[in-house]
C-alpha cells in the first residue's frame, strides 16, 4: 500500500472506530496487553536487531538508549494501557443541550477528530502510547517513527492490528509509515488527515508547521524563563532555579533564561554563580549582569536561544514590567515562572505573560501531562487555539451538533409564526 | 500607520484588554451604544456617501442593499450590544482545578486568543458585531471590510475607539485595514495575529486557508444534503425540502443535493418535481432519477457543486449506507439532514455522517448561531479542531494553565521523595 491508500484506509476505519462502544475499545486495549506479553520475546528480538544496526551505524548513545525496548519498558507500556482502560470514554459526551422550540432539540456531542498524523522520535513506547490514546478517543492514526526503530515499530504495529481484529473491529485505523518521503506526502493530505502531531527537534516541528495546511498540535521552541522578583526568598529561588535548569536540561520545559530584579542582583547573582558553577552550568549574561559577575556576554538574538544543555542566560531587569515584556518578546509561549512573595506581582505576571503555562514559586519542569495528572499526553502545545499546554485525550476530540426535529422549517420562525424558546435542557 | 504597526499596537493593547474587568468592558459597550445614537446623523451621512459612490460604480443591487446602514440597522446593532452586555464574561473562568500535591495547585483558566484578523463582507453591521464580540472576549481585532463600505467602516471604527478611550482603556485593540494588499500582508503576520476569520465567497476563503500559516476559522463550501429514507413521511419530507432549498438559497446552509431512497423514488420524485417546478427551482439528477422524472443530468464533479441558487441536484441511493457514503465523499462537513422515522437509521446517520451539524427531520437552514441560541456568532466553522459549527464567543477563547507553588521542585518527585496527590479541587 502506498501512503495515500494507507491514509484512506485509516479514514474509513476511523468512522467505525468513532462509533465503537467503550467496551469494545477497552477489549482492544486488553487484547493488546495480552499480545504484548505473549510476544515479548519477538518484540525484544526485533528491538535488538534495531539496536545492533544503530550501533553499527554509530548512532549517538543517548539515541540508542531511548531506542531500547526491553521487559521493563514493556511493563511500563502495559501500566499505561491499564490506566487508559480505567479512564472514562471521552466520545459521545453531551457538552450542551438546548430546546430550540418544543420538539426541536439541539445537542452538542463530543466526537473524534478523525485521522491524526503523528511523527515521533525513536522511542518505540511512544508508538504504543499514541496509538492507544487515538484508539480510546476513536481516531485513526498514521504513525511515522524514527527509522532506527524500524523493526520494533513494525512488530508493535502488527500487534496493535491483531489486538483490534480479535475484538472484531477493522484494523486499518492504525497505519505505519516508513520513509521520509512519506512524511512530505503526509503534509499534503488534508483530505484524509485532520491533525498533525510532530514530536521532535525545533527545526523539524517548524518545518512541519510551515509546510502543511493541516492543523499542527505541538511546540517548536521551549524558551522558558524564570523571573526572580525583588521580594523573592533567595534560597528558595536558587533551589527552584537549579531544578528548572539542571534536573533534565534537554527537556523543553527546562529554564533557558533567568531574569533578576535589579534591586537584588548584587546579592543574588554571586550566589547563583557559585551554585551553578558547582553544577558545571555555563553562564551567559547581559551587560548589567557582567558588571556583577564574570560571565560570557549574551548577544541580541541569543535571548531567543533554546540551549537544551547545561547553559543559562541571565538578564538583570528593572522590575516586573520589563520581565513580562522580555518574556512576551523572546519567550516561546511554553512555560514561564515567577519567584516572588507579593501576591499582586504574582497575579500580574500570571495574567499578562502570554504562555501556555504560567507558574509561581515552582520549577518550570512541572509543565508535563503526567505531572499535571492527565495520565497520558500526546504532547505539549504552544498553539493559541484548540488545545494548549500539556495535551491529553481531550486534544484528540472535537464536537458535532445534533439537531432532532419533527418536520420543523425555518420559514415558520422567519415569518414569526413560531418563536424560539432556547431553553436549556437539564440533564 | 502601516499594517505591521497596526497589528503590533493591537497586540499590545489586547494584553491590557485581556485582564480588563467585566465592568470596564461593559462600560465600553454602553459608551458605544451612546456614541452610535449620538452620532447617528454622521454615520448615515458617511453611509450615504458609500452608497452613492457604489451606485455610480454600478455595483450589483443586492450588494448595495447589504451596504445600507440606516436608523433601523443602528437599532439592530444596539440591540445586539445590549444582549452582549447581558452575557456572562467568558474570560477568567476556572475550567479545571487540581491539587498536584499539598500547596501545589494547578488551575486551567479561560483566556482570550490574542489578536483576531477578520475579513468580512460589505455589511457594516458585521464590523460592530465582530468588534464587540472581540472586546467582550478580551481580544484585539484587525478588521478588513468591503471597500465599498469604506466611509461607514471608518466612522464606526472611530466611534468604537472613542467608546474605549472614554472607559479608560487603550483604544488600539481595534484597527481598520483598508486595502487588498494589506490582506496579503495580514496572512503573513503570524507573529501578531492568532486567528483569521474570513467571511465571504468560497474561493476567497479557500485562498486565505491556502495562503496563511495562521489558523483559520470558517468554512469555504456549504454543500449540504438532505437524505429521504424509505420510511419518511412524504409530505413532511417535501415541506422540509422546500424550506431547505428555497427559504434563502444564497445561504451556506441551504440544501444543494437531495438523496432519495430507491424504494420510494417512484412515488417521491414526481411529487418533488411538481412542488419545485412551482418554486422555479431547476432540477438536476442522476441516471436513476432521470428514468423517473425529466431533469438535467448531473455530471461526476457536479456533486461537489454549491449552487447558492434556485437549483437542486437529486440522486437515488440504494439505502442509508450509500447516502452516508455519498455525503462523506461529496459533502463539505457543514450541515447534513436525514428525514426518516426509524430511530436506528436516524442514529446511524447522525453518528456516521462526518459534519459539523447533523440534523433529523428538520431543515438544514436551522444551522445558525442565532437559531441555536448563541446570541451572536463570528461565523460557521467546518474545521475539525478548536470550534465547529456556528461559533459564538467561545471560539475566541483558549485557556492557560496557572500553577501555584511554594518552592516546589521536580527532583523531589523524580527521586520519589514526594508523591503527587492529583486531587480534584472542589469549587
Amino acid at each position: 500500500m502506498d501512503i495515500k491508500e494507507k491514509a484512506k484506509l485509516s479514514k474509513e476505519s476511523s468512522l467505525t472506530l468513532s462509533t465503537a462502544s467503550s467496551e469494545i475499545k477497552n477489549e482492544v486495549l486488553k487484547n493488546l496487553i495480552k499480545e504484548l506479553q505473549n510476544n515479548e520475546d519477538e518484540i525484544i528480538k526485533a528491538n535488538k536487531f534495531d539496536i545492533e544496526r544503530s550501533e553499527k551505524e554509530k548512532l549517538p548513545k543517548p539515541l540508542i538508549k531511548r531506542l531500547k525496548f526491553d521487559h521493563e519498558k514493556i511493563c511500563g507500556v502495559v501500566d499505561g494501557i491499564n490506566s487508559l482502560i480505567e479512564l472514562p470514554d471521552p466520545v459521545g459526551k453531551t457538552l450542551a443541550a438546548t430546546e430550540l422550540d418544543q420538539g426541536l432539540e439541539l445537542y452538542k456531542i463530543s466526537c473524534p477528530i478523525g485521522v491524526v498524523g503523528v511523527i515521533f522520535e525513536s522511542r518505540p513506547d511512544a508508538l504504543v502510547q499514541i496509538s492507544t490514546l487515538c484508539l480510546k478517543s476513536g481516531n485513526g492514526v498514521l504513525l511515522k517513527g524514527g527509522s532506527e526503530a524500524k523493526e520494533t515499530n513494525k512488530i508493535l504495529t502488527t500487534i496493535i492490528m491483531n489486538a483490534t481484529k480479535k475484538a472484531g473491529l477493522p484494523s486499518g485505523w492504525v497505519q505505519l509509515i516508513e520513509t521520509r518521503e512519506d512524511v512530505n506526502e503526509m503534509l499534503k493530505m488534508d483530505e484524509y488527515i485532520n491533525l498533525l502531531i510532530p514530536r521532535g527537534s525545533n527545526a523539524f516541528v517548524k518545518y512541519i508547521m510551515e509546510n502543511s495546511n493541516i492543523p499542527v498540535l505541538g511546540h517548536a521552541d521551549g524558551v522558558c524563563h524564570s523571573y526572580i522578583h525583588d521580594d523573592a526568598d533567595i534560597n528558595r529561588a536558587l533551589n527552584i532555579l537549579i531544578d528548572a535548569k539542571t534536573q533534565y536540561p534537554a527537556a523543553c520545559n527546562a529554564t533557558e533564561t533567568v531574569l533578576v530584579h535589579s534591586n537584588i542582583a548584587k546579592e543574588f547573582l554571586p550566589l547563583l554563580k557559585e551554585k551553578f558553577n558547582k553544577m558545571n552550568v555555563e553562564l551567559y549574561g547581559c551587560e548589567k549582569t557582567r558588571k556583577i559577575i564574570d560571565v560570557t556576554p549574551v548577544e541580541g538574538e541569543d535571548w531567543h536561544k533554546e540551549y537544551l544543555d547545561y547553559k543559562l542566560s541571565i538578564k538583570v531587569v528593572e522590575g516586573l514590567d520589563e520581565a513580562i515584556n522580555h518574556i512576551n518578546t523572546f519567550g516561546s509561549g511554553h512555560t514561564e515562572a515567577i519567584i516572588a512573595t507579593d501576591k499582586k506581582a504574582i497575579q500580574k505576571f500570571m495574567d499578562l505573560v502570554d504562555a501556555s503555562n504560567v507558574f509561581s514559586n515552582c520549577s518550570t519542569r512541572f509543565s508535563d501531562g503526567f505531572r499535571y495528572g492527565f495520565g497520558a499526553e500526546v504532547g505539549i502545545s504552544t498553539s493559541k487555539i484548540h488545545a494548549r499546554g500539556p495535551v491529553g485525550l481531550e486534544g484528540l476530540l472535537i464536537y458535532k451538533y445534533k439537531l432532532f426535529g419533527n418536520g420543523d422549517i425555518v420559514e415558520d420562525y422567519a415569518s414569526r409564526k413560531k418563536i424560539f424558546t432556547h431553553k436549556k435542557i437539564e440533564r
